[in-house]
């Protein structure tokens, strides 16, 4: 399965993900290496269909629906876009992952973090994640950034403390070595500098 | 929760089980039961739209993303319609529930019964069955019956050892003691009253 390498980038709403990912896919092409930008939930037919689904203010799965819906649009986007990459040997550079279920159906929603770190270890098997960066921007700054929530994204209309608890589940998975934290205080090209030389050694 | 009471019935296709649920709640209701009529995977906005998802040939979910959708889809389904009626008081009687997901995704195509009965745990939490019925029709009676396999249907178009591995499947559960086995040889009268004499007694 690995001959690639898998990289995740987290953090909360505004902490320029997107961005700092598709910085990344182009710092490592330029170095001419096969690089694949993907994201979470989605890139894959059935995974967008379920994205559609889990923002939608439509509807109002609770915490195990919404842990449910993720992870099968995870081992959709995994089976269609991230193993078959791997095989060849790229490198796949993915927004968001696992850890985003941890922080946000866990410690966001209280959902029990034992029974979610399972169902994410059912969902990617046999992936093993080669690192996974935390861009830490607290979720006032992220919001600031993004000029403010999407109220037609279910998620981005949950209240500051939710958001508050999902940054700290974050900064607990640094703790515990799950993630590496990656100072983002600066301009976008410092932190693109620092996630770069955080990937750089393991490539 | 459980000031009503909560009952399956489950069998492989054909078995005739929706045909029986709906002469179960016609027959309960004719006793003054208050008596509701619902059925897996659907019965709620979400779990419909899940359900579409799950059952187009469009897509190709492997076995994990599948438990993953019927689950999804079974929460929505119990937070929308089960759970509310059975705060009131109702009898609920409910065309397919965990011991498909067992059969199907465990016996049929392979997944590890444990960790689904562990998410078949979380799913329904704090609900318990109070009464799960097999309607034991053998799968090549069931097809013959029904005329043949539903082609537009994704799980229809797996082959007769499948079937034989989720029958088998149903049948183990019986010997466990998850499911009481209801004899379906006779004409559908006879079994409605099998049915009937097996759920008469708990209620």
């Amino acid at each position: 399965m690995n001959n690639g390498k898998f990289l995740v980038l987290e953090g909360v709403e505004g902490a320029g993900k997107s961005r700092q990912c598709a910085m990344l896919v182009q710092s490592l092409k330029s170095r001419g290496v096969d690089a694949v930008l993907t994201r979470e939930p989605g890139g894959a037919p059935l995974a967008e269909k379920l994205r559609e689904l889990i923002l939608s203010p439509d509807y109002v799965p609770d915490a195990v629906a919404e842990l449910y819906m993720y992870s099968a649009a995870r081992r959709d986007h995994l089976n269609a876009v991230v193993f078959p990459a791997l095989e060849r040997g790229a490198v796949v550079v993915c927004d968001r992952f696992v850890y985003s279920t941890l922080a946000y159906q866990g410690y966001g929603r209280g959902l029990d973090l034992d029974f979610i770190r399972e169902v994410n270890r059912r969902t990617i098997e046999p992936l093993e994640v080669d690192l996974a960066l935390f861009i830490d921007v607290p979720p006032e700054v992220g919001f600031k950034r993004k000029g403010g929530a999407d109220n037609a994204d279910r998620v981005e209309r949950e209240n500051m403390e939710f958001f508050h608890r999902v940054y700290n589940g974050f900064s607990e998975m640094c703790d515990r070595g799950e993630l590496v934290r990656i100072n983002a205080d600066g301009e976008k090209q410092q932190t693109a500098h620092n996630i770069l030389q955080a990937v750089l050694p393991i490539l």
